[in-house]
């Protein structure tokens, strides 16, 4: 088959799509003939060199599929040879077939084709896992959403307004906002000429947001903090402001408020399946109503990763950035 | 009535035990005849002026007592005049008479006399709602306590082990190890003499902590975030080692951990109801049953708590200061 291969960390310009050899069902597994990846920023990390595979992982990058089962590995039940199915990988995405544990497949949602359900298992499975089943986003709560009209933004918006919950964001243009508007974002805040922690507590009469989704770590960590309601519950998913900041736990104590930080990829395999178990069960069925899709910037040939690569480190996409088999 | 009152903040002669008006029962209240309240360290903040007390809450110190009921307000249902009672209080617990939400209230436990239960509310209010409602402390887990001696640590200690829990404390005494290992803990450190960090890894298999209860703060922030194991969860409970320090968010992610930090008494009157309630559930039948007991360092007359203010300050003692009737 072929892959898109790092010889050498680097630009772009350093993922190559090359022949590799077949992967192989383990016990547990499936091999999905894949249709489509997603582009996550993870996979940038990892082209650059700062974020190696965990062990055992496919050395290719690619965190989430979709196509159809090709074969079926030993002891595995609930999947067919030719089911049209997605997944949430621990890497190997951008290849032609991919073998991954059953618990980690999805099947395709009614509604959807294949190619659309290659945008859906990262940023459900964040966003289940980290804004209802760690911070319990509960209906009436305010989320507030730092990139909103990132792949996980977008997923965020639609699954808490979903639920009955007040969304606010954060976005870097006028256009992005637009977008998340559309989505149901009921608060909209431009992080380049507004002050997130003002906006949020204007728009909340002064109580500030039960949960943040935040991407942002380090920089953003006081004024968080300054933005969480009392009760409030932070959710860190990324450190693209950096790795240690400043931690005011008095005022954290004085709103009995949490962080928790957490990372998909390195979970173990039985977390990745309790989490992909809980998002069949309770996203899939919104996606099929049609209240929750996934929303596509653009799809790229898989061979030219890199060009994709290049939308995302340019932040000018809204949502996912799809490669599709050449 | 008598009352501990401070009519200048200061160190512990400003306690003074004067002539005051009785308190009323309001509505959905009872009023107590106070047997015997116990000291908690933000009685000492309070005292020296750091801690006012919640609005609507007694002037005068004392989150807890025991004693028989005087009297019941309007609404009250299910306690009736005589009933051996203890409380959770937003303060008034250094005096003859206090006035409670009876949602609040605790029944004296089995086998225990009343001067006993006053060293029972804040500590097991506090232990179940950080350890085991927010931090989800399991059986098979390993709880770290910093300050294993003290009132809130030799709960902790003991309601961990019954919950089947492994314990690690730290203290800063031999005798105080001693008395934690009599408890049941059963990894001690002596944080003057050894690194928590070193020691609870050791004593893990490299795994760490999976639950750790702070008083520290700051000053243990990096450290109590090195000592979690992935997973991990770290309840804040006490400032003593300053407000603000530096988080690394990285190791945090790395480790998918979490930060919680809370106080019991500034929480509003549902949440108290709801915490008094889950220990009246959990953690009753096993004082009943002896698993649990109030540890009790000494009994101090309430007119002289000046002299048990000091006591705490003197960090000798081990388990609960009482009050009692002078």
């Amino acid at each position: 088959m072929h892959a898109i291969t790092i010889p050498e960390p680097g630009g772009p310009e350093a993922l190559l799509w090359e022949e590799v050899p077949d992967p192989e069902p383990g016990e547990g597994q499936v091999l999905i003939d894949v249709e489509a990846s997603a582009v996550n920023r993870a996979d940038l990390l990892q082209r650059q060199g700062f974020y190696d595979p965990p062990p055992g992982a496919s050395p290719y990058p690619g965190l989430e599929c979709a196509g159809r089962i090709a074969a079926l590995g030993s002891g595995v039940s609930g999947w067919a040879v030719g089911d049209e199915v997605c997944a949430l990988l621990s890497g190997g995405g951008y290849a032609e077939k991919v073998a991954v544990p059953a618990g980690q497949v999805l099947p395709v949602p009614a509604g959807l084709d294949v190619r659309q359900a290659a945008a859906l298992p990262e940023a459900t499975a964040t966003v289940w896992s980290n804004v209802f089943m760690i911070a319990h986003l509960r209906p009436g709560e305010t989320l507030l959403v730092h990139g909103g009209s990132s792949g996980i933004g977008t997923m965020a918006i639609q699954l808490a307004k979903a639920v009955g919950a007040k969304v606010a964001v954060t976005a870097g243009t006028g256009q992005k906002l637009d977008h998340c508007a559309e989505l149901g974002a009921d608060i909209l805040i431009n992080y380049r000429e507004q002050d997130f922690v003002e906006e949020i507590k204007r728009a909340t009469d002064g109580a500030g947001a039960d949960v943040i989704l935040d991407i942002m770590g380090a920089k953003y960590l006081e004024r968080n903090v300054k933005a969480l309601a009392v009760n409030g519950r932070l959710a860190i998913i990324g450190l693209q402001g950096g790795v240690k900041g400043e931690l005011n736990i008095g005022l954290l104590l004085g709103k009995r408020a949490a962080i928790s930080a957490t990372t998909l990829r390195a979970r173990p395999l039985e977390e990745k399946t309790a989490i992909v178990a809980a998002v069949r069960e309770h996203v899939w069925p919104l996606v099929a109503a049609g209240h929750v899709r996934p929303v596509v910037d653009r799809e790229v040939p898989m061979s030219d990763a890199a060009q994709a690569h290049r939308v995302l480190e340019e932040s000018g996409h809204i949502g996912k950035v799809v490669l599709v088999k050449p």
